[in-house]
């Protein structure tokens, strides 16, 4: 890497570590010239606007979730095996990601719910991915005959979702301890009650 | 009700529909004086501090959702029909509630998990409360033999706030037509898991 994408790596992992905490509306290039002792112009020359600043903090993390979560469970053997490990990639992802503010895509969608443009537009993109992608690794349990075949891969993917953002929820907010176990009890069940007879 | 209170009380419904929108943070005394045609100083005799008017808003909106979601709930039969009319009161609530950013409580709680004080203090009790009358909702089932006698209550509480944070997320974020179908469908589940065999 040359000099200036040395920079600019290590000025995205850092807002992206501070939006998980403040928000992206919390990420000024203010701010961050403060925080890494950069000049204001330095950093407008890299990022010419807030927004654009946002949209490539989210591709930073939509970047860092595909190296950390989906790719190490797509080297694993298709079906069942490979949704568990999608599955224990995600609930350490807040922790693995090295991001210091919990889930960044969960402070995001919070955040951005209410405020159209383009950094909620991408981030909808992402998200609608990462649901598809998991509906997929549904599917293919299905083709594999691990999964009946009348499981619904839609509702498998909003269930699971469901049990991550109770995990982050519970863990974040609460503190309570055994919010962790009650996910991977929840998600066992969601498999149980998929499996094909005998399979 | 005095004058000074229905003041209060008109200050608080707007303060709780801006904070669902743009966070507890975003309210500030300045914009709530703009926005309701008020002064600045007429706004501070109500509430001091920007702290005393986030933790006001946050006994608005607790108040709103005992009176909307747990009240209605209570006077219905002990028992599986309660949870699942505290179920139903629980969906409906983002729009039940007339507050217009969608549920409030999701909003404060993902801005307020990396903000420690008295109003994430005051959001941990509210939560925990909830999170209690839910697991005291299910031992109720149990007593009553609707549910089997092994069910962990704590476990379906959580199991029940992911399905709603799911469907928050999957309709509100990705305007997905399915999530409310697909969450009543993933609480019949958790009822039918956790019911006594001939119940």
């Amino acid at each position: 890497m040359s000099r200036g994408e040395v920079t600019r790596a290590t000025i995205l992992e850092h807002a992206s570590g501070l939006a998980s905490q403040v928000g992206l509306e919390g990420l000024t290039i203010g701010r961050l010239a403060n925080d890494l002792d950069l000049s204001k112009s330095g950093l407008f020359a890299h990022f010419q606007s807030k927004e654009t600043l946002q949209l490539q903090v989210l591709e930073h993390a939509a970047l860092r979730f595909v190296e950390t979560v989906s790719r190490p469970a797509i080297a694993l053997p298709r079906g069942e095996a490979r949704l568990r490990a999608v599955f224990e990639g995600w609930i350490d992802w807040p922790s693995s990601s090295g991001l210091k503010g919990g889930c960044f895509f969960v402070a995001a969608a919070a955040e951005l719910d209410d405020r159209p443009g383009p950094v909620r537009d991408r981030l909808v993109e992402l998200q609608r991915d990462w649901f598809a992608f998991l509906a997929k690794a549904v599917r293919i349990a299905i083709e594999e005959g691990q999964f009946r075949s009348d499981v619904d891969p839609e509702q498998f993917a909003q269930d699971a979702y469901g049990i991550l953002l109770a995990y982050h929820h519970a863990s974040r907010l609460l503190q309570e301890p055994k919010a962790a176990e009650r996910a991977k009890r929840a998600f066992d069940n969601l498999i149980l009650a998929a499996r094909a007879p005998q399979a």
